[in-house]
């Protein structure tokens, strides 16, 4: 083995079992290691901190190394300045480029440590100037890239910093992530109250939902969180949106989607009927405008002029005028909507969970409700960041949630 | 082929997808068929009803065919008396033996329609005399069987009737079994209004739970239930009382349990000494008296005297002292208990409920709650009976179903 | 009531259950029934026919209810001409359209029969002349609408065929859908024979595959099923090809992606390296022809001139540059590889096998397998269509089906 | 807070995150603590030591949380001798009795160090002479003590050993617990050389399998494995050995097994005639010698002189005559089977793998194949010992492993 370096890291690090990932990792990495100094905070709640000797075959592996110990919080001891790289190419980062956490990201250029402003994983890193001639990094997805743009590689000058464990903050500090066979009332407040707290801090509060909140029969309690300010943006696919509708629509219908669940959505006549009646309409709004669209969550949505980002699958029909239909633009219009969110809210849905999940910092808390304890296991568990979930029933979580929140809610 | 025998069925034979069956089985047991006559009613809501010559390699063969069509209500067209055979040895049915349906039977003695006075599947029938000399027909299980009994062999001289398809009186008529995705409120009301007509008609209300009933936090609203007057029975496990029992007796332990789940059942110190406290008491309604046990469901059960039925399983420990070690011998204690009962919840549980609905006639409609659907559609998809399933998490429902039936149950 | 029309069905009706779902569509849509003639087989291999008389609340609704009871395969029994209506805008299907089923189907135009070109469920029907001169009817999906396309609307002159229940043809015509308890072996076995008399009749077999074909190890299994001719096309998304690749770029990385599992797709630097390593080469093929790629799947599928079709989701990050960012243009690319398909075989992926049996023809056979039940019952519970479901673990599976079909396989 | 109490842990405490559970359960006792001592090891495979400090409400609590904490390894630092009390009554641990763990576990009485004969979670210890006089101690579960017994209480005196991880005799230990993503084949072979070094080295091989077995198609893959040695002794239940009798006595009505799956277990008269059959030879060992039984899992293991352990549950009918219905009686026949195992293969049933988890010793590496992940992750996740899960079809697995095992096993 040649290459080498010495990391760092800091924080609940027995509490959290995140030294045993760290370890994991660099066998995994086929690298070696020696802990240098291992400092154990005496009381409970003192952070404990570590320094490691870190080896790997080359230098070329060793970066690589490095960049993954990152997403566990781990920095280098020594640290310069950022090496820099063009773009030959759109769409391609060079090679060796750093590859992000969804960490506070900060990167030294000429000595100086800037900020990374929008972190997200698995992005490059791209050094710009603002108007006044400052340096400025942020992130850039891969499909993104221009020719000719400023990249950062390798792993030299960057450091991140994992969000505080701050168990005041988190209301589910004590809990594991499978929640199945907890006292699911208690979880009911402690969402609400967060929620609170976050409007109340005036953050944003968004919702990632999938046709479950459909046909569980969530929708009065959606429409009363709308309504009551409890939703400021919403992510959803082409299903949510038709399902929504098609209830909206053909009110006598409502009783065969909620009788055959989302098996049916395909080769039931109802809902390509509501899909072209809104396409000719021309969107959701106008159908709102000119009176076709009379009730349901994406009618409060656009009454209560809350922003929505519908993006597509390769399963849908239709589909609505308003969808994404090409998935890069529908992330780039998702991430349009990150700034200032305060806490995520994920329901019944994994795909669009996961998409939000991937371009969400680490430091937003999140929550995930899905009668599925896997889409639950895959949305809780993202390394340091502060994500729980809850295995239930996405409809009456929904309606306790409403009650908590909006105690008169059921004349909406 | 030599042995034949002309069969029919009477009832709604395409709604229910039963001549399908049928078909099916009488090819399972290599049989052969011939459909003699059709007749559908022309309206919506009349019965239809088929006659099917059937034949099988033997009559051996021909006779157990006879039996399986019977658990779908297919009854020989051409009765005559049913033959009758001494047992030899106890525990031990005579060959050829009726295996019994759970669907009303009547059995032809001497020219003389018997009703069969406690039907329950995979049992025996055994003939005996009342005080008055009548004769009496009367299921028994296998290991019930005494040397010298009358037990009925053969298919002859039998009949069955499946459950009127009712739909007033079926609250989940419309509604396919699998409810995953169905609206939860409405199903809420459903259930809560069947226990509320059950209760009217002066039927009893049997309750089969599992841990997940304490795990969920629904343990006030069980009590809430209980002291109302909704539950008359109750099945249960080991584990259910120990972890209600656990709860009540250590306040602070109700933590531990609730985070962690079933799956530290063992290893956890708390239960095995709850599980001490209550053989030292000798049991729970001694603990109940001398002051031990204060609170939770059991505590309920026993101040409302209301009966309860605990069957011990190979992974218990303990047991607590009111468990029945012996399985066959909890089977007849819960037997014991299904006189007059007219709606049967099964709530998280499959062991106890697949136990339950072994014994239950078809006649009694039941509903299984749980968040895990293979335990729902086992229960739900049981042929001719009255099955009906809800996925979804048995805490919240609980919650929801103590919320419509006793509204000010927070009090208790 | 006002609008009625007499409709019939002939087939396996009792066998299949599929009288009961008629009845079921009927009163799901408000309407009623009289049954007015009913002919059943009398040898168990005849097939039955009915005759039912329907009523609706209006010539709308009735409309409706005959295009759904179409999927079921029932078809009025006055069948007039179609009649056929101009698209006023592009994507906008006309009020009252024709919402396609699946099966085969026929148009009556000008007192003459027409069969639909390419059926594919929810689309319209637009009628064209062919070169000659002579009418042509196909299949047109809403977001392919051009203004002026003449579009059939209304149910009447229009026929289905349910594919033949031709047991001899369907191996899995005995088994019930959900198979997770029976014998896999004897399945593998069936899967394969189908394979090859598939191909013996000159028929192709598309394959739609997941990330977990190759996280359960399956490559090797696959690469020879490819290279021995056994996968005609392919479908899949971003995950699956880009897993293949990183595991065939980074040997050594290839234990960490086994270990973790899809949850770890993001934030693990790996994959994003592979994906701008083939951004770079331009395209999977130009990394095949330049030397950069030389093991896998992707590989095997280039080198032996087999098309892949890969569509992208909102949860992809790259993605490779042969993926379809846009999802209508997927489903085109996707439409554009289903002629002469024999035989589907749909491995480990929800998304891509909902997306597939959307557009596949009914007269399809088509094999779900997946270790989820749920994946499976959605993709076996087709209505009329043949669709079957194997529960169980796809690696070993594949590993078996590569046995059976290509003994030497591991020389591959 | 008042009482106080020195421990200590040596191991791979960061790489196993088992400092991180130990934190979690002094909190959750309500306890408090200080790390005065933290000893890291240098290189990657050296072990870490720590000593805390630890804080309770009062004496009780202590002592309950120290014993808490033995189930993780944690040892007090001051060992005394262990306190003694005497049972007052059958069947009732004395007040404050010391609840075991399944490790090592040595006690000392006299200033002397005493091993416990047979390690076994949530028993009593009991300290008796040997014939010489010299003491004992081994575990009682408590429905096996009896008055005067002399039982230890309190947590002093009290050692216990974690496994050593000694990652060459552990072939799992790369993998993380859930595994049904990772290559099956490899998994396969690693269960195989296990098996095989387990035999070597003179250890019993003890399987536990569920119905799933048979339904899978498993059964000659099982019976090759018998008749080769690779099964010492079964754990089951009713349902499986009479699953396999009912196939072996009704070739015919495999096919309705096989279609139908455990649902049909009832209301199927086949299995009822299954029952009686064998009840009436008086045991399975009498139908095998009366030439009733010919063939299948059971009579494999008569046949080879294997012992099998068949315990009742609530659900059983029949049951067979071999089945012990006394769950507490079938526990201790189980026990009686535990001498020598060196190797547990769990398949495919989640009561009895649990049950016998909860008797095994954590010093026997045990492995669980099912298809349900729930199942695998609760025997999986045992804390300090060796269990590993695999989530798989059963059906495939024990096929390949056969092939592995017995490569001519077709022809058993």
């Amino acid at each position: 083995m040649g290459a080498k370096e010495t990391v760092e890291i800091t924080g609940h690090l027995m509490d959290s079992g995140i030294l045993s990932r760290i370890l994991d990792d660099i066998r995994d990495y086929g690298g070696d290691y020696v802990i240098e100094q291992f400092d154990v905070g005496h009381e409970a709640q003192d952070p404990s901190s570590a320094r490691i000797a870190i080896e790997a075959a080359d230098e070329g592996a060793l970066q690589r190394l490095l960049m993954r110990l990152q997403t566990r919080g781990v920095n280098q001891v020594a640290l310069g300045d950022a090496a820099v790289a063009s773009a030959d190419r759109d769409g391609v980062l060079p090679d060796g480029f750093y590859s992000t956490t969804n960490l506070e990201t900060q990167v030294r250029l000429d000595g100086t440590w800037h900020e990374v402003e929008n972190p997200e994983m698995d992005c490059g890193l791209v050094v710009s100037s603002s108007a006044e001639g400052a340096p400025r990094v942020r992130t850039v997805p891969m499909s993104d890239v221009r020719a000719g743009m400023r990249i950062v590689v390798g792993a030299s000058g960057i450091r991140v910093s994992v969000p505080s464990a701050d168990s005041a903050a988190d209301p589910f500090a004590q809990l594991p992530s499978d929640s199945s066979e907890r006292p699911q009332a208690v979880l009911v407040r402690q969402v609400a109250d967060t929620m609170r707290q976050v409007r109340a801090a005036g953050k944003r509060l968004l919702w990632v939902a999938g046709p479950g909140v459909v046909h569980t029969g969530a929708t009065p309690a959606m429409v009363a969180l709308i309504r009551a300010g409890f939703v400021d943006a919403l992510f959803a696919g082409n299903a949510l949106a038709t399902h929504d509708i098609e209830s909206a629509l053909y009110g006598t219908s409502l009783g065969i989607d909620m009788n055959m669940g989302q098996g049916v959505e395909h080769g039931h006549e109802h809902h390509v009927r509501a899909l072209n009646t809104i396409r000719k309409a021309g969107s959701i709004r106008h159908a709102v405008a000119d009176g076709t669209l009379t009730s349901g969550i994406m009618h409060a949505l656009v009454t209560e002029e809350r922003p929505y980002v519908l993006v597509g699958s390769v399963r849908d029909d239709g589909p609505l005028p308003d969808v994404h239909t090409d998935v890069i633009e529908g992330q780039r219009a998702m991430r349009a909507q990150l700034h200032d969110v305060g806490y995520c809210l994920m329901m019944a849905t994994q795909l669009h969970s996961v998409a939000t999940g991937n371009i969400l910092p680490a430091s937003v808390p999140l929550v995930c409700v899905d009668i599925n304890p896997s889409t639950v296991t895959k949305l809780a568990d993202r390394g340091t960041s502060q994500g729980r979930g809850i295995v239930t029933d996405v409809g009456l979580f929904l309606e306790q949630l409403a009650l908590e929140l909006v105690p008169d809610h059921r004349r909406y």
